[in-house]
C-alpha cells in the first residue's frame, strides 16, 4: 500500500495536508510525541487518546533490547502492545547507537547495549527486520548521523554511507511483502550544513525511492538560523506528493521555520523533558514553575488556555508537587506541554488553511525567538 | 456541625453505614487512599474521581513543612489546593514524627525536619492549628504511638500522654468556631496489645468526646491474630453512632478482620506502594508482575475483572514498562491496586447489607490468609 501526501493548501512553502497509510490518515503539520520504550513518560495510550495525538514515536533500538522485538511481535506488534490505535512510527535507533561511539564499517554499527553491556551489531537489514517485528506504521532506515560541526570529509562519508545503507534497507524491505502491505518506510537525508551535499543527499535518497523522507542531522546544537538554508536545499529536492519529516525538532520557533520550508512532521523529547523539569510552554513563552513567585499563585499554568486539561490545578499546587518531587507533577506538566504543543500545531495548520501562515509565524517569533 | 454515623445494616459487628459531615456524606466501610503531600503518587484528583474514591488522606506533618500550612490556606485549603471535592482527612503526622526519634515531653514533640534538618516543635495545639489551616474535613489529634512490643510502662505512658494531649487538642479545637463549623476532629485510642489498657484508652478518649474515633498503634508489625482481641476491647467501648477508623491497615484479610470487629474506615500506603514495586492485588491474591512467566502474557492483570480501568493493557506490556522503569508502569499499576481495593471494600459493604458478611470474609481468608 502506497503512502501518500494529499495537499489541502499551500501558503508559500508551508503545507497543510493529509497523510494516508495502510492504517488510515493523519493531518499535517503534525507533532509526534516520543514514547521511546512504548510509552510517553508518565502517560498511557488512554492519555494520548484524550490529548488527540495522531502519531506516536517509539524507538527500535530500545524496544529490540527491552523487551525484544520478538516479544513485541508475540504481543501483537506495537499497536496491540501499547493498546494504541492511532499511527506509530519507529526510529531505527541510529541516533541512539551513534551516541554510544560505535565501531562503524560498511556492514553496519557495532556497539554495547546500554542495558547489560553486551556487544551488539546493527545493520541496515537488521534494523528493517526488527522494525518489521515491532510493526509500527512507519519505519525509518538506519542512517549515519555526524555531529555538527564536522570536517567536510566526515559529512561526505556519512552521506555516502547513509545512501549505501538506504539502498540495502529499501531492497530488504521490498523483499518482505507482508511488511510492505502494512508498513511505510522513510529514507533520511543527511549532508550536514553544506547546501550542495544536502541537495545531493536528498536527490540520491529520492532516487532510492521511499514512502516518505526525513531530514536528519539538523538542529543538533547549531543555531536555528544555521539550518534554514540546508533544510531548504533538501526539501527543494523532495517530491511534493510524499510526507516530509524533520527529526528531533520540537521548539515552537523551530517548528514554524521548518514548516515555512516545507516540512510536515515533527518529533522531539523537548516538551516532555522540559515538563519533567518544571518548564512549561505557554502563550507568553517558557515558564519556569519552580520560581518562588508562583508559590501562592492560584492561576492555571497558561491563563490564555482555560480549556487545557491541566487548567483545573493552580500554579501553586503544581509547583508544590514539583518541588517535593511528587511524580504527579511530572505527569500533569507533561500533559500540559503536549496539549499545548499539539494545539499549537493545530493552530498553525488552521493558519495555513486560511492563508495566514506568515502572520502566524511572525507572532510565534515575537514570543519564542 | 456534628459528624454522625448512620447505620444501614449490621451483620454481626460488621457495619454498613453512612458518615455525614459538614461537606456531605460518604459510605462505609471505606478505604481512604493516601496522598501524603496532597496527591496520591502518580495520580491526580481527576484520577480519584474516575476511581470513585470518597475520602483522601493527606499528612499534616508533611504539608506544614512543604509547602507550609499557610500556603495551603492561601490557596483556599486542601480541597481547593488539590481541586478535590470529595472528603479529606489529615493525619496529625504524629506517626511520622515518632519515626524521627523525637524528644517527647509533656508539652509536645521536638524533632528535625526531614526536608532541611531544622529543629521543630509540635504540640497538640499546634497540630490542631496547622490542620485548621490545611482545612481537611476531618482532622486527627496528635497522639503518642509506641512500637510493639514495648514494656507495659511504655505503653501506659503513651496511653496517658495521648489522653492528656487529646484533652488539650479537643479544647483547643472547640475554641475555634470557624473550624468547628467546617471540620470534624477524631480522637485516637492507644494501649498496645493489652486488653485492659485498650479498653481504658477507648473509655477515656470517649469521655473527652470527639466526632469519631481512630484506633492507632495496631498492625505495626505484629501478626494479624495478635490485634484481634485488643481491637475488639477498644471498639466495644466506642459509641455506635460515630465512625471508627483503623489507622494504617490496607490488606484484604486485615480489613475484613477489622470490619468484623466494628471498624468503618481504613487507610494505608500498602496498595499504592506495592503497585510501584510491581505487586498487584487480584482475585487470586498477590501477583508479582516482574516474574518472567508474564513476559508474553496478553492477559490483563486480573482476568476476573475485565472492567478494571487498566484491563486494556496486557500483563506483558505492563511488565515491560515496569522492568525498564517507565513511570507509566507505576501509574497504571497504582490505578489497578486502588481500583481493586475500592471495589473490594464496596463488595464487602454489599455483603454486609445483604447479611452475608461471614461468607464474604471466609472467601477473603481463603485467598489472603
Amino acid at each position: 500500500m502506497k503512502t501518500t501526501f494529499t495537499l489541502e493548501n499551500a501558503d508559500g512553502l508551508a503545507r497543510a495536508g493529509t497523510v494516508t497509510t495502510a492504517r488510515g490518515t493523519f493531518t499535517t503539520p503534525c507533532f509526534m510525541p516520543v514514547g521511546t520504550r512504548g510509552a510517553i513518560k508518565h502517560l498511557s495510550s488512554a492519555d494520548m487518546e484524550d490529548l488527540g495525538a495522531q502519531v506516536i514515536l517509539a524507538n527500535n533500538y530500545h524496544l529490540m533490547l527491552r523487551p525484544g522485538a520478538d516479544v513485541v511481535a508475540a504481543l501483537g506488534g506495537l499497536h496491540s502492545f501499547a493498546d494504541w490505535h492511532g499511527h506509530t512510527l519507529t526510529d531505527s535507533g541510529g541516533y541512539q547507537v551513534f551516541s554510544l561511539e560505535p565501531k562503524i564499517d560498511d556492514d553496519g554499527a557495532t556497539f554495547k547495549s546500554v542495558y547489560d553491556g553486551s556487544k551488539l551489531h546493527m545493520t541496515p537489514e537488521s534494523a528493517v527486520d526488527s522494525q518489521v517485528q515491532i510493526g509500527a506504521d512507519i519505519q525509518m532506515v538506519l542512517d549515519v548521523c555526524s555531529a555538527l560541526p564536522s570536517p567536510d570529509h566526515v559529512i561526505r562519508e556519512a552521506l555516502d554511507r547513509t545512501i549505501d545503507w538506504a539502498v540495502r534497507a529499501r531492497q530488504h524491505f521490498l523483499d518482505q511483502p507482508d511488511a510492505l502491505a502494512r508498513q511505510a518506510q522513510f529514507g533520511i537525508v543527511q549532508g550536514g550544513l553544506d547546501l550542495s551535499m544536502r541537495a545531493e543527499s536528498a536527490q540520491r535518497t529520492v532516487e532510492v525511492g521511499f514512502d516518505g523522507y526525513a531530514v536528519g542531522g539538523l538542529s543538533v546544537g547549531e543555531h536555528r538560523s544555521e539550518w534554514h538554508e540546508p533544510l531548504l536545499a533538501a526539501t527543494n529536492e523532495l517530491p511534493a506528493d510524499q510526507p516530509r519529516y524533520f527529526m528531533g525538532l520540537g521548539d515552537p520557533a523551530g517548528i514554524v521555520d521548518a514548516v515555512a520550508r516545507g516540512i510536515d512532521m515533527f518529533d522531539c523529547v523537548l516538551p516532555t523533558r522540559l515538563a519533567r523539569h518544571g518548564t512549561l510552554l505557554t502563550s507568553q513563552g517558557r515558564l519556569n514553575l519552580s520560581r518562588a513567585e508562583f508559590e501562592r499563585s492560584d492561576e492555571p499554568i497558561d491563563p490564555a488556555y482555560p480549556d487545557s486539561p491541566v487548567a483545573r490545578w493552580s500554579r501553586g499546587y503544581l509547583r508544590h508537587l514539583l518541588r517535593v518531587k511528587e511524580p504527579t507533577a511530572a505527569r500533569l506538566l507533561t500533559i500540559h506541554n503536549l496539549w499545548w504543543l499539539l494545539r499549537f500545531v493545530d493552530d498553525m495548520r488552521t493558519a495555513i488553511l486560511e492563508d495566514r501562515f506568515e502572520s502566524f509565524a511572525a507572532s510565534v517569533h515575537e514570543v519564542w525567538s
